[in-house]
């Protein structure tokens, strides 16, 4: 679909030996800001929350580290036993709650609904459960998010992106591959194709229309980089396909911001009554 | 409990005909914005819900406003008839969802749930559903937190304040009082007990441990007006009270603000790629 100059990758590359250190320390960090010690983490069998875990378990110690697992009725088992090799690899304690009688009087108030309006009631279920699981466990809600799916706002507000922390959030999923083979991540984690799990079938590059491996060389290019859509064009990408992308980023944007709050006063929440997450 | 200068509930006073004009004015903005016509809106029964309901279907006519009421096994009656009282002065289109069925399968496994926790789970199922209807209804989900309850953090995170906009989050309390009065927001709305329904009993003002009069002033205070706690103090507030608040308004300014992001890369979400909500 494209032809690139051969660089952009390498220049997507990360030294794996500070990224793990920063981000372990970064979690370390946020979870001692709030006066706790612990984590809870979804993980869904994929690449994003193993590497999340992993971190985790690195930063924290495994034993305060809350794996959850939280199948559907149609989830794969892949998932589930891909999410098993990665709590036995760590030694985490770990929970599975079915999502499956929550969601089900929902699906068959709307029998109609989409698989996409589907995919998104599990996926605030799975936050609900989290944030109940962080509740009794004490420990904060860890993102697994990667910049790839912030930017393109591929994520469900308030569900999987319903979190305390981002750890991995500045990583394009390329550099979250790279991570993990450092981290050694297990194998079937590192090789599956990366998928929701949502429904049947689904694949994240099939969803979206292009791989990771393009999208991530075109994002790095127009965001880290700060090319305009024709710069990127010139080297080498097809004008739709940055283009689509790009559309993406903005659209999406509300995903990665607080709602708006209507000004009235003289200090309102958001506009001029501001202070950084962790200025306490 | 305090003496107070007579003149700070004057000062917290608001020209109704003026926010009035704002908020429907908001509304309809960042409605449009969007490229939508219409609001999705959850009908508590309680004077912030009532209100903005009232604010959004003066700003894009009642038909483009789906009022949903989503109770639970032991929600008060009261709580039903009161939103169904919005629903008929206004004339909205509306729903009922009972969240008790998605509930009672986590009620079961975690039988020894606290009651805040059963709470958070409700507002969070409640988020779920609003989402799902904002998807088949074409419509943003209308937040309804007003200033007193986001400076206090006396809300769940992504459950109440998951929402696609808040168009009352500037208006403290008192002052969704005096708006909800100039909008003839039926009586029986306007002198209840502010209550979140959550478990039986349940009041505001007596989680709290304080009341929305006393508090406002404080809040306005300490942050409209940019007093110190050692100046609301001298106006003759007991310290232990403003203490308590500046104490509640720090520690729960997590929810005011996106989850942080680990900083690896030369341009991070949040860090230095950063826009307004609305600057697409």
């Amino acid at each position: 679909m494209t032809t690139k100059t051969p660089d952009i990758s390498a220049r997507l590359a990360i030294n794996t030996a500070v990224a793990r250190k920063m981000l372990t320390g970064f979690i370390a960090d946020e979870i001692s800001k709030t006066r706790m010690s612990r984590a809870v983490i979804g993980l869904s069998g994929g690449i994003d929350s193993a590497l999340s875990a992993t971190l985790a378990a690195e930063a924290l110690g495994a034993q305060n580290v809350l794996a959850v697992r939280m199948p559907y009725r149609t989830s794969s088992p892949d998932s589930l036993s891909d999410a098993e090799q990665v709590i036995q690899a760590l030694g985490l304690p770990s929970i599975t709650v079915e999502i499956t009688p929550m969601a089900e009087p929902l699906f068959a108030q709307f029998p109609d609904m989409s698989s996409t309006r589907r995919g998104n009631i599990m996926a605030r279920l799975r936050m609900t459960i989290l944030y109940d699981q962080s509740a009794t466990w004490g420990g904060l809600v860890m993102g697994t998010s990667n910049k790839t799916e912030l930017l393109l706002g591929y994520s469900t507000i308030y569900g999987d992106s319903g979190v305390a922390l981002q750890p991995i959030g500045d990583l394009y999923k390329t550099q979250v591959r790279h991570l993990a083979a450092a981290l050694d991540i297990p194998q079937s984690v590192q090789t599956k194709a990366p998928s929701a799990d949502l429904w049947e079938g689904q694949t994240d590059e099939g969803e979206l229309g292009f791989t990771y491996a393009d999208v991530d060389q075109a994002l790095f290019l127009l965001v880290d980089e700060r090319y305009t859509v024709e710069e990127v064009v010139e080297e080498g990408f097809a004008r739709s396909f940055v283009e689509k992308v790009w559309q993406r980023v903005k659209v999406n944007h509300y995903k990665r911001t607080m709602p708006n709050i209507a000004k009235l006063s003289r200090r309102t929440i958001g506009h001029d009554f501001l202070y950084l997450r962790d200025y306490v």
